[in-house]
């Protein structure tokens, strides 16, 4: 492959939306990137064209099994103007994990870095400014082959798209209720839990939308074996704070590895908090809530950085965390990263990257 | 929903691949049927047009969430030049069961089961004639809403695709390799095996893929939970003859209730052959064959009809099954299955449709 990118701008721009009215991944810039992939040439044809409609025979793979891949990151705007991007060679990598797991055939990383940034450097007005707000980057691989066979695909299309997204709170971070799911299972060893791949999304719209129903803003995965140890919440890793300790499940194989649980991890270490990665049941997380030490619970993902946990739901009983208010090392460390996110803040893992 | 199907005839027509030259679905016929769904217009516009791509934005839901789900059925031309259906009643209840799982609506079994016939009637020219060939029909669900939010997408489009196909044995019915899987899960109680979405498929392409280069046709899953019990081969369900006695995994909520497996299970009881519907561990399959008890074994499902199993690699062993050659019964049973289908053996039970 030649790395050379080709660049058609658009000849009209779309309006942008106003800072008060933006939702999450509903409106899309004016371009996107795309390569495509072949066996005989590999990754080939790099290009940022005009954001529109791509044209696919209904035999196309994408529409019947499932052989899709993707990443979520973030680009802010800085104080003075900068365009930030945070960690994106955490998800270039994960993105290739997922890769293997889904046998697509993997990417040149820091090309596909290159090719982000051109791309945000060229929509970069639309990067919001206001407080909390950001440009979504959604990098996304499908296969493309016209074929019915359950095989993997002989060919791929590997795509960028942007959409600026408002604040996740509105009204600035409040808690949310979790439902400790007991019905449901998302992933299991041995199956693509790690992987950034649509099927673990769609599997768990069902348990989604019953705990919605019953007033839960998102599920709390348990693993899908014994049902017992805690895997990670709805697109978020979990975070309890329980008698000075900070705990988060270990990386065993059904959950994904967040940017953001890494970030967190790095940052508690370098303010000398106890926390360690390991297996806990809910069991364990009820049993210190009874004896008053489940002090503080929060979820970590690109969307929303963290989210303080108010509340969850087990075993038909409401497990009240810090009177439903957000906890004082949450608070900290959504401050602290965000402000490294957006350059308020001394960046002492050099973890951001600037888009020229 | 009005019932009325809009009919649009293709202009041109394509040319027909000869018989010999049949490959399993990479070739489709000249029309295609397309319905869409909103939340306020239910099901609506069914249509029927000419077979070419469909325009998508890149946001588009299908490309990110794996919300999706199909079914798999045949069309046979009988001697008498009839156009035959097999049980098109179960695979349009199977979709309606994997729709309730992905949080996709229902769709009208009875309505769609006319479409398809429509449509089949009206390229009735595609539906091959040698033995053993036939026409697939794939109908599908995408969804279509243009939004990167984790939910249930608000619109979706159905549609039908046919493809020439042609005989899946080409030097007659032949036994296949299968390689019990040992590291990758395909599915487990409380996620979707059950259900026909794209997600299972993707999941399984590694290990696949790796049994491949064994020298394997396809994998045997076990149980996701504590990886013993027999659950069902890559796109097949499976039965094992011991003893006498013909034994096939029970519905344990992650396997795919096959319309063979369940055709099968009613022919061998109107043999008065002794069949049974339970759990059954590789351990067990193991010992029988120890014992000398292991009669026969082969998986079903709509693409081969009944594909007779000659070897087994479990454990660093090889199990050969009636000295790798088609059992009896195995025969009995394709001979019996494929006559219904094509209208050349009596249909006992009512099970062919015929399209006028
Ligand atoms: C299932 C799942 N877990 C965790 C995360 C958090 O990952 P990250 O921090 O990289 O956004 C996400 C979101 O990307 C996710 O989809
Ligand atoms: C996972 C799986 N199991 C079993 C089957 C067999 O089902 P049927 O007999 O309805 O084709 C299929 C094929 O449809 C399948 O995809």
């Amino acid at each position: 492959m030649t790395n050379k990118i080709n660049i058609t701008l658009s000849a009209t721009k779309k309006e942008k939306p106003n800072a008060d009215q933006l939702e999450f991944g509903r409106t899309f810039t004016d371009h996107m990137f795309i390569m495509d992939y072949s066996a005989a040439k590999g990754w080939y044809d790099p290009r940022i064209v005009p954001y529109e409609p791509i044209s696919l025979s209904p035999s196309t793979m994408v529409f019947h099994y499932g052989q899709t891949v993707f990443e979520g990151l973030k680009a802010y705007r800085s104080s003075e103007d900068k365009v930030l991007l945070f960690r994106p060679d955490k998800n270039m990598h994960r993105l290739n994990l997922s890769n293997d797991r889904l046998c697509i055939p993997q990417i040149d990383e820091e090309f596909v870095i290159e090719a982000l940034k051109e791309l945000v450097s060229i929509d970069k007005e639309w990067i919001p400014t206001a407080e909390g707000t950001s440009l979504y980057i959604r990098p996304f691989i499908i296969p493309t082959e016209y074929y019915l066979g359950v095989a993997p695909s002989k060919y791929y299309r590997f795509m960028i798209i942007l959409s600026p997204v408002g604040s996740y709170y509105k009204e600035g971070i409040h808690p949310v209720k979790i439902f400790v799911e007991n019905q449901y299972v998302r992933a299991v060893d041995g199956g693509t839990g790690k992987a950034k791949t649509g099927g673990n999304y769609a599997s768990s719209l069902k348990a989604q939308e019953e705990a919605e129903k019953r007033g839960y803003s998102q599920v709390l995965w348990l693993d899908g074996v014994e049902k017992k140890y805690i895997e990670e919440v709805g697109s978020m890793n979990i975070f309890f704070k329980i008698n000075g300790e900070v705990i988060t499940p270990s990386l065993n194989g059904s959950i994904l590895e967040g940017v953001t649980r890494n970030s967190i991890l790095h940052l508690l270490k370098h303010w000398n908090v106890p926390v360690s990665e390991r297996k806990l049941s809910m069991e364990d997380v009820y049993n210190a809530y009874k004896e008053g030490l489940l002090e503080e619970a929060f979820g970590t993902g690109t969307a929303a950085v963290i989210s303080p946990i108010g509340e969850l739901f087990y075993n038909e009983e409401n497990i009240v965390l810090n009177n439903g208010e957000t906890g004082e090392l949450t608070k900290k460390l959504y401050d602290t990263l965000t402000g490294i996110q957006t350059g308020n803040h001394e960046d002492v893992f050099n973890w951001v990257v600037e888009v020229n």
